[in-house]
């Protein structure tokens, strides 16, 4: 996905946000404000957004000598999610289709995005997404390509919604298929996307051989991604793509062994993707017939 | 008062918002968005922000050859109200206090800000602000003040909001006191601010003297003003300071002449005037005691 016109306020705001988080000098703060915009006006139209935010994570490293802004926020996160753990399993056990429930919680766990906004309400998301349709529902087909893969490539996003992602991962397991799961965390901090570290914090190993993709940006970029992590990906057979930033990397991926999973944040992936501003997305990427509930 | 870092992702929704209005070319768009940021990283720490407006859609208006993007806008916006003057009247009519009612219903009027927001809900608006208490209250001040002038100088913000301004000076001229009103507009279009044409569509010369300030930056910065202008400023003996621009561009000034009207629409002119933000003030610019209510 290009990146629109829409997503240069954003940007700036993201920026400030981490630069806030990264120093309370404001003289250096606004450095990095003028920075990025001195290298935003002159980007190429056609770059995807999570190669900008890259680009401006990494113009705020170097200016606050602070590798990584959102460590607190990712172990809070993380935290967080992990006390309440057992109550999201009590709610998939007690419902009707616990891998779908599952799945809701998942995309629920999407919302604790700081690339998107600084602020969110967990305890608002769940109760509207789960008591709803999912907005783009490819529920049946998902369930089909799961039931034929051997490998799943599980693509993370962010702290606190790894333990969602760790929940659903242990329901696919439930199916009993033996079936080989990867989870992908980024190559190194970038916002509060997960990192080895914090695969680590949940113990997603219990569940999932996790591995890096190599790169620092906040999606999933194949050119910039590593060897290593590119062999998994290419024998996958189902690619579950979680969040804003897998979208905008991977939507123009003619792949359909790619699920995106996500909650939609903003304006501009609502257009991309058809859907208002909070829908609940599980998207096939291939031409499964379309179920939008606008 | 200067600007502040939250400013700079507002200015660029800003220039975005109204580079869509002037042209529907997103080529030329981007033109003005980068332009903007280019020159936006080098501006001085302490502009403040209506100087800042003023540098944004001066170069929109050079790189989309359209010299009033918000044309439409400020007439739509002007009908809006005018269609609603006798519903207002009415209110003031039966209000206990009409004067106070006829201040509280112009601090309404200034939601209808294109700088602030791309929208505002009028009637929302009028409905909190009408039932509560002013969230600064200098109105006894404000009417001793008013009492002992001859002169008052209004400075006018936006257009549909005007509506609400001629309102609030009649209901300073029920008082019958024989003062000499002038009600002062933008020297140029910038933003939805008034200029001598929506004066002239609300028919404002029926209660006052219309002049302009020789400016077009959206709020009074009096170095840029005209000498014609300044003469009237200097010998008024109250000044009434609608809305956020003339905030940001008197805040600094010691005159305790001046008293603010407007209603709180961003952060950061909450966080420097103290209150939150949807806050209905009208605070005088000098020593009065401080009724804030947060």
């Amino acid at each position: 996905m290009k990146t629109y016109l829409e997503c240069f306020p954003c940007f700036l705001r993201q920026a400030l946000e981490a630069a806030r988080l990264a120093t309370d000098d404001e003289t250096i703060q606004r450095m990095v404000l003028n920075q990025v915009m001195f290298n935003l006006c002159r980007m190429n139209p056609r770059t995807p957004p999570p190669q900008i935010g890259h680009f401006i994570h990494k113009t705020l490293k170097e200016l606050t000598y602070c590798s990584d802004p959102y460590k607190e926020v990712k172990s809070k996160y993380n935290q967080l999610v992990l006390r309440k753990y057992s109550e999201f399993k009590g709610i998939i056990k007690n419902s009707q289709e616990p891998l779908l429930t599952a799945i809701k919680l998942a995309i629920v766990g999407n919302i604790m995005d700081s690339a998107a906004k600084g602020y969110f309400d967990l305890e608002k998301t769940q109760e509207k997404t789960l008591k709803a349709n999912l907005t783009i529902d490819h529920y049946r087909e998902f369930v089909q390509s799961l039931d034929k893969a051997r490998t799943i490539l599980y693509l993370g996003d962010n702290a606190g919604e790894i333990v969602f992602d760790k929940i659903l991962i242990e329901e696919i397991d439930k199916r009993d298929q033996g079936q080989e799961v990867y989870y992908v965390v980024r190559g190194a901090p970038i916002i509060n996307d997960v990192t080895l570290n914090d695969a680590q914090e949940v113990s997603m190993s219990e569940v999932a051989r996790v591995v890096s993709n190599g790169s620092d940006i906040p999606g999933t970029i194949l050119n910039s991604c590593s060897k290593n992590f590119l062999e998994i990906y290419g024998k996958a057979d189902i690619i579950i793509a979680k969040g804003q930033g897998n979208y905008e990397s991977l939507s123009d991926e003619e792949d359909d062994r790619i699920y995106f999973l996500l909650q939609v944040k903003c304006p501009v992936i609502a257009r991309h993707i058809g859907v208002r501003v909070g829908g609940a997305v599980l998207k096939a990427s291939g031409g499964a017939d379309e179920k939008v509930r606008k």
